[in-house]
């Protein structure tokens, strides 16, 4: 009788050992753990890592403001995906407000043609820039808002990790454009269909 | 012993169960099952239901055709935001390959303005439209290249279920024009991204 105890006890602790990892992995694949640091890393000295994956978040609108529009070059030449990580999202939709820790991934692409079957207008050439927003009251407690921007680069290859623009660079633009707690909502149908009370 | 026996029995069916169930889960969340069945509803004669959640799909591509390019009525007007079933897409990233039960969601906005602090170009106004294509070799076996079309309108409120489109609606413009497996890949660098082999 012994030994079947300690049969059951191992057999027992297998159970829950594989119970705890499985729901580990469940809870990692429904719901990441809350922050910036889920989705995004920095380096020892602050700065943030290229991050990954951002293209499987949610997107949450599209611009498009062509070079031959604006003197040559625009801003941010030309299209712009607008993505947000998902949990932040999910938090959203909920509350209509972004939570601390909101990750917002602007990736740049080109204008690859002005004619296609569906008619004239502007359509993707390739993915040339990426830039990032972040919300955190405890790494970017001094920035207005608490929101950070980042840029790596406009042009491939990217940078692989990148200090956070001056307030005058970027965060100026969004407090004095941006409808709703720096992020140009007033753009972006989808954010106001998830939460109509943001609108 | 046999009382031991039947309790360790007893224990490893509890525990197979429990695995099962949570592996079952866990596939639920990490990778629903296959096919269009899994995100996409049918009526029993046939119409496709109007999907939810699509917005929190892989957005694989934007389309701008303004009205004011096309005459004063873009054939699809005029914003068109592109999304893929998640499952469909880890299908694409894994082979270069639409697997049978892909389901691609096209969201159509206005043009809200066309100028913004970011320069000059075309920015979202409002959500206007939805449509769809299916590949589905048993439901649309007489379809070429398998695909099904579907609009939900051009105009809110959108139809809440439609019957597929004729092939000589859509599914011939595609399948003329567009570069991979009746998809306008061509215009979306996030599925070439994503699966470089598919160039």
């Amino acid at each position: 009788m012994l030994r079947s105890f300690w049969s059951n006890v191992t057999a027992g602790i297998a159970v829950l050992v594989g119970i705890a990892g499985l729901s580990y992995v469940l809870a990692g694949a429904a719901q990441p753990p809350g922050g910036p640091a889920a989705v995004v890393e920095f380096t020892a000295d602050g700065k943030l890592k290229q991050p990954i994956g951002y293209r499987e978040w949610v997107y949450i609108g599209e611009v498009v403001t062509p070079n031959e529009l604006n003197g040559g070059e625009a801003t941010f030449p030309e299209f712009h995906a607008v993505y947000m990580d998902p949990e932040s999202f999910a938090h959203f939709k909920m509350t209509g407000k972004f939570r601390d820790g909101t990750v917002v991934m602007k990736e740049l692409s080109s204008v690859g043609s002005k004619e296609a079957p569906s008619g004239n207008g502007y359509f993707q050439g390739e993915l040339t820039g990426l830039e990032a927003s972040i919300k955190d009251s405890k790494r970017f407690k001094d920035e207005p808002g608490n929101w950070a921007y980042f840029s790596f680069g406009h042009k491939y290859p990217l940078k692989a990790e990148v200090s956070k623009n001056a307030a005058a660079a970027c965060n100026q633009c969004h407090q004095d454009n941006a409808k709703m707690d720096w992020v140009f909502s007033q753009y972006y149908p989808v954010l106001s269909a998830a939460a109509p009370r943001s609108k």
